[in-house]
């Protein structure tokens, strides 16, 4: 470490134990998450915290300095909650990664930085199961996930982040470190201020600590996959099955992703179709059985062809990885401008058409993947950044692509977050009412607004 | 209506379909909730909104005026939330009572004055299902449940309140109506405000709309019951299911309210039992044979007798109904102080334990039902109101079991909130520094402090 400000050199003597990074080379590697903004900020310096006494400290230290502090967990984020800005500190929690699983609560507390698949595994140790499961579950943190209630598969099913935190440690603008609920199963003891927190994307505080619930293991599940010559069929058969039943997956790609996940893994996808469905059910015992033959007949009566059936996991999750894969396989093709747009089901046609639309006016590829059964796609704007032009027309249809989704009752955000990127729609989807409620709580809680400024608001 | 005010005047006048009521044998009747606090203040008036207009009319005349507002749904409120003030308006909404389901969307957009069954009958219209079930939910209204995040039987496997809740419109001290949140399943634009109104007892906003999601009707349940010589022994077998499945329902009643609801409804429960429970499994098909044998398999190992298995959904009912029962059965025997005190489940039997150790102690009968495998347990402290020195007594018990929950890491309220019988304990539990973080938000929304003034705060 060299330290370049008195004030650095200040705070290092408070937090022995935590790094302070000002190398550049070092610093560059923390200034963007994977919305890899090209307009990032170049931070003071990066600090690596060990414990929330270090987080205390640093937030004491920046308040009396009015230094504004980027909280970053694994820096998977995609719309730039944890872009670095001039002169500020980037936070990372990266190293504080223990854990303590509790197999008798069905509970286990958690540091922030521990990744999110690590979770998964320390807590099926003891049979039980963390569902939340971002694509990005191999390397995004706990933290992260929190602080953006994050999303994932299973959602459509087994909920979101949200559901699974009971409790929180948060350090405040001010250093002050709190605890929000904790590990009772029920609690409607003052305001839900823990819920308040998760999805508050580091403008309100710093998560140190998580309490999450866990769930028995999951049963096996059996999957069925087919594929459509329209995006109307898709949605007709999305509809007919959530209608009657909770399957544990739902998910759509389109044409494109289809044809990049099959020329990264060759495993003889339909590259005619316009759309796949990959569905899941975890259903315990012959259930699993009628609800995957309930759902290939779905498929079958909207046209869908290659209708595949499995009961056998690991055939399942050569599906789930391919669908996993998708955005990987689309950035191959060019940078990504990613969305996260969603709108009520019956609406997804309508949104999916005018992607098309979209992109055809602006001469761009746009591929589509969805968490089709909870209405949240991913638009994947591909363009090339050493292209001006095309860049230009890729922001354009960035910004369209929300509107879209607005003007059809829907958000800008599924479980990515605002962030940066995608704050200048929020008010034309919240309203400036809501905005102004946003503002008041934010002002309460940080005051000198140093905690990811610039992030959300 | 008499007005005898002419401030109330001038807003009968903006207000005209409302009905403002002044007359002290009307209002009578709105000044308590089922708390009964004999110390309820005499309000101004009760106005009985018919439309979010009425409520934004109110709450800004409010605001001009400095006057305090009770919001007020059913009344059933068990910790003085929706008490009367001294010169204050009672604002019910039991008038604004339209429902509208989407069945393609599976959601519905209700009014809160809407009685928790009309919803659960109205969506069942469409072959959909609104989980929450508070025992009082033939009488509560939606909008309460919002409010106080209501929980119920279910829960353990279904969640609560706000995990059903898409989207709000709340007006806020000011009379701004916002809308939060929406009809999408998941939405991460901006702050958690919806998941923040929810469970804040009328202390932040009226909220006027909820939008609800839904699920696929329930399959039909299977129940066990099994009475148990100790206390110990039950929570063993909580803890023995909890550990490996997710029931449906799991209740537990002790001697106290078995005996109180047998003397009601004969059904031949043991009266030497020390505990009952009640567990139910909705799983589908064949699977929900083998729960409900697991289940009372459980039971025996933990020396359960009269252990008895149906797969009747009537003939579960008859015992969901007698455990709802309890709470009115209790009553029978004097006056009730209610407590919604909560553990983590290994120390319920040392919750249990030390309940009926103040109960020596203070020479009260004290009866404990409780939602057991979420921890949740409802003490109900007999007195007879006219015994001072019972009733003080019975005070000094209500204390002295939050205290004690506190102590075992648990919650002075599990589902009813803080309200106002509580709001001594709240401190205790959650600390001075969350206090003050409360006291900001309150503050941020509602600088003149009109709304519910005196509740959780
Ligand atoms: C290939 C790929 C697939 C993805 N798939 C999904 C998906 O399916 N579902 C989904 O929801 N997301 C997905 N993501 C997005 C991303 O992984 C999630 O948003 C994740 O939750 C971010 O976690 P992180 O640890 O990387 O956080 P970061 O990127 O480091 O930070 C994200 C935000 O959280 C804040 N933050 C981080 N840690 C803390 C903390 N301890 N306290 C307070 N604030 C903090 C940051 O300031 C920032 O605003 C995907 C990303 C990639 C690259
Ligand atoms: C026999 C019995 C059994 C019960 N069992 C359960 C149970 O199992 N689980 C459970 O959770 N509760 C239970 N309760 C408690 C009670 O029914 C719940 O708290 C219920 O949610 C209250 O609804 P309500 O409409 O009666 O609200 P009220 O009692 O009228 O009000 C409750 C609180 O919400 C506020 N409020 C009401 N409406 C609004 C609104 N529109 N906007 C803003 N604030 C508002 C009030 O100010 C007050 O603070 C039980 C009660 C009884 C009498």
């Amino acid at each position: 470490m060299t330290v370049t400000d008195e004030r650095l050199g200040d705070l290092q003597t408070q937090i022995p134990n935590a790094s302070i990074i000002t190398d550049p080379d070092v610093t560059e590697s923390y200034r963007r998450d994977w919305a890899r903004d090209p307009d990032a900020g170049r931070p003071l310096a990066v600090v690596r915290a060990t414990s929330t006494e270090d987080v205390q400290a640093v937030m004491r230290w920046a308040t009396a300095h009015n230094i504004p502090v980027v909280p970053r967990g694994a820096g998977s984020g995609l719309s730039g909650g944890a872009t670095a800005v001039d002169g500020g500190i980037v936070l990372t929690t990266e190293l504080m990664r223990n854990i303590e699983v509790n197999p008798v609560t069905r509970m286990a507390v958690v540091q922030p930085g521990l990744i999110n698949v690590e979770v998964k595994r320390a807590v099926a140790e003891h049979g039980l199961w963390y569902p939340p499961d971002p694509s990005s579950f191999e390397m995004c943190s706990i933290g992260g996930n929190a602080a953006t209630n994050a999303g994932g598969l299973c959602c459509v099913k087994y909920g979101v982040t949200t559901d699974y935190i009971l409790g929180l440690q948060v350090v405040l603008a001010d250093g002050t470190a709190v605890r929000l609920g904790g590990p009772r199963l029920k609690d409607s003891a003052g305001l839900s201020l823990t819920k308040l927190f998760v999805g508050s994307e580091g403008t309100l505080g710093i998560i140190t600590e998580i309490t999450i619930r866990l769930l028995p293991e999951q049963a096996p599940a059996s999957t069925v996959v087919g594929s459509f010559a329209t995006v109307q069929d898709a949605t007709n058969a999305i509809l007919d099955i959530t209608r009657v039943m909770r399957p544990a997956m739902l998910e759509f790609m389109d044409r494109a992703s289809i044809g990049a996940v099959e020329s990264g893994m060759n495993m003889g996808l339909d590259l005619n179709a316009h759309g796949m469905l990959i569905a899941q059910s975890d259903s315990p015992g012959e259930d699993r059985i009628r609800a995957t033959e309930f759902m290939a007949k779905v498929f079958h009566d909207n046209n869908a062809s290659d209708v595949f059936t499995t009961d056998d996991p690991k055939e399942g999750e050569a599906f789930t990885a391919a669908r996993r894969f998708a955005i990987p396989a689309v950035e191959r093709l060019g940078n990504l401008l990613l969305e996260d747009v969603g709108v009520p089901l019956p609406a997804l046609p309508a949104l999916i058409h005018g992607i098309e639309d979209i992109a055809a006016r602006h001469k761009l590829l746009v591929a589509v993947i969805a968490h089709a059964g909870d209405g949240n796609t991913h638009p994947l704007i591909v363009h090339d950044p050493t292209n001006e032009d095309e860049t230009a027309r890729a922001n354009l249809a960035f910004g369209e692509i929300m509107d879209l989704a607005i003007s059809l009752g829907g958000t800008i955000t599924g479980e990515h977050g605002v962030g940066r990127l995608k704050k200048g729609w929020l008010p034309n989807q919240i309203g400036e009412d809501v905005m102004e409620l946003t503002r008041r709580i934010k002002s309460a809680l940080d005051p000198q607004h140093i905690l990811n400024p610039g992030a959300v608001i």
